[in-house]
């Protein structure tokens, strides 16, 4: 079962562990909208400008992307917790 | 009877059942507004740009479509609780 | 005595009896907007676009709407009490 | 002396009498905006679209238009109460 | 001492003696925004439109103007109050 | 040590003194927002319109401008203090 | 490990020590949101227009912005503090 998210939305499964990783991206407990991370599983056909183009997503299949912790909204499918959010949502994308 | 949606409306028949089902997706009683399904059974002609345009909709009749739980509005015909909301409340169309 | 609405605006002759009706569109007591029908008698020439395009409306005279009950604001002329809206307050057509 | 009115604004005289006519429109003293009527006195050149066009106005002089008790600002002309208001805030042009 | 206003906006310079005259225009001491007069000193070059255009005014120096009384900001030049508003905040041109 | 400002923004100079000349634009200590004086140090590309264009700034360096006592951001720059503010905050140039 | 920012963000590393800088530009304390500065060290590819373009910025990696003190979000990567912020929160290129 998947699911095929609309327009500028994704798909991301949120990766947890990363969190304490001591080189790795770690994010601080501080006020506000804290960051996270996970990995884009499905990809939107993209943007609908007000112009009628449809703007393809940055955001690829695959990418491990940054993200604020409350952003977008939480789906079960197959036992599996996953994200659906908006492009706009995510900082950026992160290269190993 | 039937209900012919306005421009970027959805008329949606919500699938109660499928929310226990343990393989399908799962929605959390988390917090904020929570994500449900439902068949399309009937879509307007599409959304008016700016521009003039009309922008046909990318959800289709007979889809299987994830939605926030509280989006749309309720009405009964012939004895069925049907959902009419917007293409922007859909979050994403599950493809089994 | 007739109103020409401007615009995007219609006027809509409220049908109340439907309501009680068991194999018509019932609309339950729900928290929120609550849904209603309507006979249209009058539309106006159509939505003025950000390019300067007037856009003819969708809905037409004698169309028989679906709408949110406390959309739009009641006139009475000549005895009938008849109620002014947009078409984006308009959910879809009743088709029978 | 005469105000010409800017853009999309229309200069309008009440017509307060007509509200008690049994045959007439007669606005109910529900909650919420009340309209009402007048007689349209001035009308500016049109309104400015963001496209550079200035779109002439639908409403002419000497139109008798309905409009919200309280919209609009109200001046007094040669001791003759006048109300000046946009286009936006006309409902309709009534028909007699 | 000049100042020369920027864009849509205009120096103005108030007429309150002319709100006591008896034929003339006068504003009432109702609740909400007062209208108020006054002559045009200054005007900007023009409304930056989002098309890139530049629309100049439609108010010239030397206007009679119509605004309400809290519209724009004071300031002093050569110990002359004058007021800096937006065209937008001009609700006509008097016409004597 | 230079400040070069992004877009529509520009580096403006506060002239304190001038607000106590006898002859010269004196702000008076009403409500609201306070209209100011400065000097334009440096000023941005221009602004990004929405058709892709951008539009050079109507102020040059040198000019004396007119703005509102709380527009912008304080900056020390060598010992001497700054503002940062965008165009859309100057009501105007004063012209000795 | 490097972040690449989306669309109109950017990666900017904070430069604590120049607020005590006698000769350098000092934040003063005062109410409201207080300004900053730091290096870029990665831009996006560009702000999406509604009209479909994709606009480059302004800022280049290297540069030594002034941007408000709470803007953006804080990422650690490899143990190093990070800012991810938008272009529209950069006030300036500081030149030495």
């Amino acid at each position: 079962m998947k699911i095929r998210p609309l327009h500028d939305r994704l798909i991301v499964k949120r990766i947890e562990a990363e969190r304490t990783t001591a080189s790795g991206i770690v994010i601080p407990d501080s006020a506000g909208e804290k960051p996270d991370q996970g990995q884009v599983l499905a990809v939107g056909n993209g943007k609908i400008l007000e112009n009628g183009e449809v703007r393809k997503l940055d955001v690829k299949v695959g990418d491990r992307v940054l993200f604020g912790k409350y952003s977008g909204q939480t789906v079960k499918v197959d036992g599996e917790e996953l994200l659906v959010m908006r492009e706009e949502d995510i900082m950026g994308v992160v290269e190993l």
